[in-house]
């Protein structure tokens, strides 16, 4: 199956420790790239990561806070420096732009490509991305300003053909897309055959949802409800549980009672507060309450659903 | 004697690699702590190399591009989080604030201190730093926008007072400043003892000279005569003296050259090329004209002159 891949590149939060970087990932989507936030220092990792710069188009921003967007600058003037040709679209919350374009047409005057900024309200989930396979929609959050994460999801493919009943029935070539696409076949003699004896299902489309940052908010479940991934925040323990309401973050366990109510197949927890020397409480307070629970780390790979 | 010594956080080029962050290094002068350039990363090369944030209270940037300067707005958002309440002021060549200041309005909108720009020419050596005990001035430097290296110096000390002799010549309290700065005694009888009988001179004033970015400019050498420590970008090796002049920077052999001619102590060479994966080439290169040359790299602690 093609590749669905998350990459960490970040999962610090405001505070920069030695642990951690700023938070920025990149969601590897059968060979396309997609970065989410471009805290400072996401060039950097990118670079460590291997993955290639030239298969990044669109950086998605969750909000307009320094740790999720500092990077961008560096990375946008060394993709001048190597030469890029391709258009790089950036998608964030209204403002971005207004804030960047005077730095970039300074620092960054004679890139040899195309930077076009897509804004978007985050009071309601928005389609802010779609290609032949797959799309991206924000996914409403609640912080101290405005805010949203980012739903991937595959496009449904159609089902496989069964070569050997196709021989079998000599179902002409012209029927074949028809038949993917979950027709049935009559055959000259008017017999109709099921498409379920012709085609066996595509695999199950695969999803990946990033929430980050935001406060607990039942409100995100049903859009959210059984992805293969869930990226969700946690900030903070259950010892900071005022800290967390107070500063618009979620802890480790309702990052977990997110991820059981959404019923996601695994959770991976980030932005971890640079007061957490380890991370293992917040492990643990999100595993006994959702046991397939991951810690985020710098350069950690994880298959979005199943990747064989 | 008193701490004088460069922490180099970061000694790569505009393109940063895996082995290599943006510019950035900071002077810890008897405690004091002097950042310059502030490129992307500079914040958590810092807090790697377990310097104290709150002796950080002045900031020199070389020159507007975003190698040298992109880390600013990580670094001051990071003060105010950690709730830094001293001032913070950053010299720079004209134009920083006004392309900053809008995005620390927006970012660091609740900061906990004051952060004052300070603006200067580069055409010619101005002093822009002065306290008890040390002064920084202006390299004018030549690269493709204006741009400016930093030489940082010593205060002359008082001689020190032999206190056998004082006690021998029963010198009066009183007396004392002025022979700590040269003046001889005259006893009530009317003899004069000369002040060389009376103190032993103070231990030689050190200095550190910064040259980054910046081709090959003969013009420095005067006023970098004789630093303990010269750092010198050497961008480019031999092969590569044709790129060198074009982009306005220099090669490890010219970094050389510049820091025989000024008969400087110590030349420490920076600012390498990504092209590089090893710079034992660059070190070579400086070696064989001038000996007592070693490579940048990152965490690496150098003493100005003679620290014991």
């Amino acid at each position: 199956m093609e590749k669905f891949e998350l990459h960490i590149l970040g999962c610090g939060s405001a505070l920069p420790t030695t642990r951690h970087f700023a938070t920025s990932q990149v969601v590897n989507l059968r060979e396309k790239l997609f970065m989410i936030d471009c805290g400072e220092g996401a060039q950097m990792q990118l670079r460590k990561s291997r993955l290639k710069f030239s298969r990044l188009n669109h950086i998605f921003i969750s909000h307009l806070h320094g740790d999720h967007c500092f990077g961008l600058l560096g990375l946008i003037s060394t993709f001048g420096l190597l030469g890029r040709t391709a258009d790089l679209h950036i998608h964030s919350p209204r403002g971005l732009e207004e804030l960047f374009a005077p730095m970039l047409d300074f620092f960054c005057k004679k890139l040899t490509y195309q930077v076009f900024f897509h804004e978007f309200e985050t009071h309601e989930p928005v389609l802010i991305y779609e290609d032949r396979s797959a799309t991206v929609t924000t996914i409403p959050l609640r912080h101290r300003i405005p805010c949203c994460g980012f739903l991937f999801e595959e496009k449904p493919r159609p089902n496989h053909i069964i070569r050997e009943m196709i021989d079998f029935y000599q179902v002409p070539v012209y029927e074949l897309n028809r038949i993917k696409n979950g027709a049935d076949y009559v055959t000259p003699e008017g017999e109709i055959v099921a498409n379920s004896r012709l085609t066996r299902p595509a695999s199950p489309v695969r999803k990946y949802a990033y929430c980050s940052d935001t406060c607990y908010r039942e409100e995100i479940i049903e859009q959210i409800k059984g992805v293969d991934l869930l990226f969700h925040e946690a900030t903070f323990a259950q010892n900071e549980a005022a800290r967390a309401k107070e500063t618009f973050h979620s802890t480790a366990a309702q990052a977990a009672e997110i991820a059981r109510a959404a019923e996601v197949k695994q959770l991976v927890i980030g932005h971890f507060s640079a007061r957490y020397e380890n991370e293992q409480i917040l492990l643990e307070e999100a595993s006994g309450i959702f046991p397939v629970t991951v810690l985020a780390k710098e350069n950690l790979c994880i298959s979005v659903g199943n990747n064989e």
